[in-house]
């Protein structure tokens, strides 16, 4: 099976966009909403719930989408020095890493003997050994080039359409409490949509998972309009 | 090495709430204030600030809670889904199942002698059979028991301590242009500190692991600054 591995590459590849996108896209739906729902609670001017609003979409897709290459460029470097210092090991301390692919197969229950010569057979490829001890012993895959950069930008792009959705009927409509509702019913129906193919996509039961992404997205919104309420004593 | 797993799992078991909380209070630290700075570009009163904070405190700590209960819930669900195929496989199917595991040691280049007398020896015990194929071919660990829980009040919960931070100076002063001041001062320390702690845990250069945290808190609140003054005209 030669194109099992790239084929899995791919695969990861777009799984993480996958996962980027709803990371975005769930926070951007329920947060602006519940922002604007709270909001609208305790002032009657849609002005005031769409400055905090856009506020909001703009701070949120930058700390998620800076955040998000930050937390990719971090993974990046820790694979590039965690692959470093097994390199230097192999080279400095090889019956020590010999002992350590033992270990990982000692788990699995192999005889002695069988672990020996895999231990062998591997030192005799540094790279691969090296690859072996990165992905087996220490867990880690090697990061796309270029995933950070791609993770900031879909994470942010996804947060700010999910948050101008439930925004959109304070632009239109003046007074909060009426363009709340349309927002409620535009906003549950994305929710529910996003929450159908978030599920499709990650192989969860797609109509329990909508269901699930709604409930979050309503808690969130009931709770900070009664907050809201409460702190104005309205 | 038999405090080797024990060991493991409990360094793992740390580093995911300490994963959660940086999650949550990253996000607590810089949302809650740029929003905040956002709305003081362009209201006068704090009152409005504070309520809009608060709304955005709840909304926010209860989607990423419960957002991150949820995952921890699928990520939980995913593994004994495929736990349940990768036993059933491994009855109906075993030569293909057996042939899986040479390819995981093909890719390291290991002899097709080898290959064959691990994927005999593996086949003897079922259950470090299965564990084997989930880790190795799947990479799939076994979430600890009431992660998704724990992981949902850790990041809620620092949510909250990171959002009342910024937000804290509007309590006091009625100004929110003077309050925004002190909420900068605050905060930028606040993410300083923090930053440099996070780098720390997490193996990073710590002080330019704290002016990265730092920038992008400043960068949020810049551009929310800008973007409310922008939308109100003033």
């Amino acid at each position: 099976m030669d194109i099992h591995a790239p084929h899995q590459e791919q695969h990861l590849e777009s799984s993480d966009m996958i996962r980027d996108i709803v990371i975005g896209m769930s926070d951007g739906l329920t947060v602006p909403f519940a922002l604007a729902a709270g909001l609208s609670g305790a002032v009657n001017s849609s002005g005031i719930v769409v400055t905090a609003g856009i506020a909001e979409i703009v701070a949120g897709s930058i700390a998620m989408g800076l955040g998000g290459f930050l937390a990719g460029r971090t993974e990046a470097d820790h694979y590039t020095s965690e692959l470093r210092r097994e390199y230097e090991e192999v080279e400095r301390v090889p019956e020590r890493e010999k002992e350590e692919v033992k270990e990982v197969f000692a788990e699995f229950g192999l005889s002695k003997k069988l672990q020996d010569e895999i231990a062998e057979e591997l030192a005799k490829d540094k790279d691969k050994w090296v690859d072996f001890m990165m992905r087996y012993e220490l867990g880690l895959e090697k990061p796309a080039a270029g995933r950070a950069t791609r993770s900031a930008i879909t994470i942010g792009i996804s947060y700010i359409i999910g948050g101008i959705i439930p925004l959109s009927p304070y632009f239109f409509v003046a007074d909060s409490t009426r363009a709340l509702y349309y927002s409620c019913v535009i906003t549950m129906i994305c929710l529910f949509i996003f929450g159908y193919f978030k599920s499709k996509v990650t192989g969860q039961p797609a109509i329990s998972g909508a269901f699930k992404v709604l409930v979050i997205g309503a808690l969130a919104a009931g709770a900070a309009f009664a907050m809201a309420k409460l702190i104005d004593g309205k």
